[in-house]
């Protein structure tokens, strides 16, 4: 099957992105879920909630568990969530009575929220890194051809001339600005979600809020209160990737412009027609545009998913599911092209 | 890489669709796409455009292709579309001087636009039969629980008793008028694209229609002239989509407030809690409510790219390929969940 | 307050339509409800629900009535809706015992969903007398300028060389489409609300269906089953709006490029600027594609409004208040804009 | 007319805001404008670009204006924008020299882009004020009822018992981080806009960042480069809005869903029904969900806007028009439902 395009076996030549890819393959959620489950374990132990053996033990057990796909898939089929089968699996492989303490205290939602969490903090630091390499590649753009003269065009018409560097500028500076939301938000956005069944931590009396920082701070996680149905920072984080987007976007629409117009660009690499061979179309610019839409579309749905009834909702919550990891790879498939892009441009400006 | 819940290798077991998958896997679009070419050439053989040996020799060619789907991807990455790539490894295999004639008049938009409507009408049969599952299960919940009294509720508040059947109508009704509703899409929707290069099928002469027509019939699809930047018919299919999924949720929504009020509803098979092994949740029933509103976003996408630059633009079509597949899927899916759930219910009414 | 320019003070110098909005005033609202209410009662007397008498009278009450139109907005923000304060005002100005007889049997949506189908239907005829001009007016462009050679541009380059007809049939095409597309909308879908406190008809006994016909005759709409929570009518017709500001969109869009590149179209009266009085800005082309993705966006929301709470939901309802009047407004705005950029349009082609 | 509930004579007493709308009438509008034109004239006075004499004749005649709103209307419908109209009306009633050097320097989009600043940093101070009125609320519901026992669900579903506390600490830490978020964005996200026609200030020679930095501190406006094509703080604004909005229709969902179970929450003042006297509706909380699910469609739009064309695009700052000034209403508007709202809950809790 091969529904989107990120993940498809040829339009992925197109649109795909490996490295951002493997973040969110069902090995890289499920590594990141026992890697929940042992912390949870551990910062347990170290808060005196299990004993020091029994955190041992889940531990040797998770280190050594095998699996079954087929069999987390038909939890899911039953449960919607994976984590009964996930924890059911774990708990077999766990010796002794320690198996009765994987998972204690701890919610789905708690797994599944932090799993996201961290592979979208690794997702981040990727998109960071790509960002910057968009950014020096337009400011050699800016040194290599600012001065040149180039036409400015306002509402579809030619107004006044203006310099390249101009028109690179406006390209330039919403990046930089985006860098600087991904380093304010990667302060304090990617967060710990612990809360137990309905958010109260009730299994651990008075150590809640002890447990919930070691495990955060195990998980290099910040430690907020659990944030199971208040979904604004999934929301930030959206907006930011479709910010991103958008800016390139815009980048890609102002090059289709300029590469139609012809005069004033010479892009190299052109995509090739099957039916006029003589043709170069700009394959990314317009990919750019695309990617741009596509996440401002997505964007409605993190913020339909804000309604998010009572203490969980699992409607709500399955929205994101739907939209979010495509948007993480709509912003790194349009960072990669953004960047091929840029190392088209042979000359701008006349 | 499984940025999908609808192709992903555990949350399929809850989203996933392999019949409505597997058309829209790689496979079966080439296969569309080689059927295609090879009616393009019976066609052409048919109204004397090439001759009936040229025609031959690319049929057997196609039907004795290998197809490289490496290069399939290269050919992506640097054309933004797969058929100049396709085309070339076809023009291999087709012996002599008929190679040249392979994909003869057509460009890269007629071949992929013509493969998604043969593979949506496949779609739509799967549908319609899934359609009239989901209305044939409510039927017989009318008639075994049509008669018993049920509370009305009116803006969240309960209003005045009411019986089951006034319920059921309410879910049941929309689901045949969406059944009519692609009743008459089929009726004129899957129509062949066929415009060479800009759309005037500038290589056919005076042939150009007839071409087209043969090409329709053999195709067993509608013949109109090419509509590659006339998007309102793929509007229109992605708005019957999200009509049946909203209806779905709709009924989602209900028994999730039904199984919540908790005296009017019995739900067999609930999904279970990692926290709480009491608990039976609605699951499937959340799971229409999510692909509601998931489609509910996506169709914006569909009416944006009605705003299709000049002749054919990459970047509106691109956007459909983001978005339309996992239309279909997630119409599919719910569907699935529609008549599980509908299973489900074991009774309804007080 | 002018939070919208399709009534701002100047902005409505672009976007406004006052033969629409006339539609949308309060008044007409009121009067289209005042109408639902003199045909309920003439159709409860014609079914033997109510006397001859009392129905008279209630004609004549509300013939005669000064509605207070404070009182409704206090109404409103007490109820949420406005049809208790002015049932209330109604039952004032009605003598004797027929007082209590306004209004009998009928629900708040009734009156409300009624009202907007009725001038809804009213709507869609200015409509589809303007969709009717533009096709003429582009009719017309085709049969002045369709035999020049254009140079057709795909992908954001110029392609080869075809004519004006084959870009002014890409423009028609589809508006002769949408005029179809109302006349079938027509021949249903302008259908009466009529179910009572929970869709029910409770207080009519036997004869709640041959009160609807009589009620749906009256009133010259559809006589359906009460749709109060299937909202997939109202769906239908925002498409086929956002339909037609899609493709005079991508009219629009293709003007502005061809404005740009300059050399095949010329274009009289185009804006002026405040700071380069030499340029001509395609202010009308640009304004269709605003409009063409403002109703894309819209959309969305009826879309989601479909999942309607039980019997009836306040919030699925009111969301439909907040964007359907306007996508009414965008799309005969959209259509006097396009009307008169045909106009524009001096020659085509070169 | 009245497209729109936020400004229609009843509805808008369910939706209407006269503090916000205030803001975004005509008139505050061109108050705005001439406040830009007479700053402009200042500031290059200040810094030579013109004489004190002619800024002094500039800010008199403006005072003196009497701005023909006809007039403004007619410009807009030829111009797509006000600017060129209010400019030569301005000029009429500045004596001699100086006309010439009204607006100088200047194009549309800073006067317009500008005025929205400067209206949307009041109406932020406005939203601010009343989100802290909505905490306080909610803080005063957790002193008063925060220790009471309530059911805790999750996924439709009774999960286990915890406190009013858990609940409300949910409605108001969101709001709390809104309330951050606002505060950041003051501190740099009102901006000046000043370009000139493309955004080079070429009529200021080495004197248009003095000329620039002047103007900002005139209006008490971020002194930035031209952002007329970059519209990430636009977007990021929007975003904002609709946070806020989101996370009171989560609340407002929550207590819908409460008073349907009807145990644990007590409401005063709900609306009545015409048809069912005995009804309390709880239509401020229908109403946060409306406004909740409209922001979030509305958001789509800012980001689709991004795709800004050139130096300036009129399609994508049009769109912005449409929807901004909406999503402010909105946010108002739900703000002060949500502050109704909390003081209608009596009791919370069991």
């Amino acid at each position: 099957m091969s529904f989107s395009p990120f993940e498809h076996p040829f339009l992925a030549g197109l649109f795909g992105d490996t490295e951002i890819g493997a973040l969110f393959s069902a090995e890289a959620d499920v590594a990141a879920m026992l890697r929940f489950e042992c912390a949870l374990a551990q910062a347990q132990a170290a808060t005196g909630v299990i004993s020091k053996e029994d955190a041992a033990q889940i531990v040797a057990g998770i280190a050594s568990v095998l699996i079954d796909g087929d069999a987390l898939r038909k939890g899911v089929a039953k449960d919607g969530v994976v984590i009964p089968e996930l924890v059911r699996q774990l708990r077999l492989v766990v010796k002794g009575e320690a198996a009765a303490k994987v998972h204690f205290g701890a919610t789905s939602q708690d797994v599944i929220d932090t799993s996201l969490m961290l592979r979208l903090k690794t997702a981040t630091e990727i998109v960071a890194v790509r960002l910057s390499a968009s950014i020096a590649g337009l400011e050699s753009l800016l040194e290599r051809d600012g001065a040149r003269p180039l036409m400015g065009y306002t509402r579809m018409q030619a107004a006044i001339p203006m310099t390249v560097a101009d028109k690179v500028l406006t390209w330039l500076e919403p990046l930089k600005r985006h860098r600087e939301r991904l380093v304010t938000f990667t302060h304090h956005g990617f967060a710990l979600q612990f809360g137990g069944a309905a958010g109260t931590l009730e299994k651990f009396g008075d150590k809640g809020d002890a447990v919930r920082a070691e495990l955060a701070k195990r998980l290099d996680l910040s430690d907020v209160r659990q944030w199971q149905s208040q979904r604004d920072v999934i929301a930030d984080f959206g907006h930011i990737l479709s910010l991103i987007t958008g800016s390139l976007g815009k980048f890609g629409q102002d090059v289709a412009l300029l590469a139609q117009l012809g005069e004033e660009i010479r892009l190299s690499g052109g995509g090739g027609s099957s039916a006029m061979p003589h043709k170069q179309n700009p394959v990314l610019a317009e990919t750019l545009v695309a990617l741009a839409r596509f996440n401002a579309v997505q964007v409605s749905a993190l913020h339909q998913s804000m309604v998010h009834e009572q203490e969980r909702s699992g409607a709500a919550w399955m929205l994101e599911w739907l939209v979010l990891p495509q948007m993480v790879a709509a912003t790194g498939s349009s960072l990669l092209s953004a960047r091929r892009l840029i190392g088209q441009i042979e000359t701008i400006g006349s």
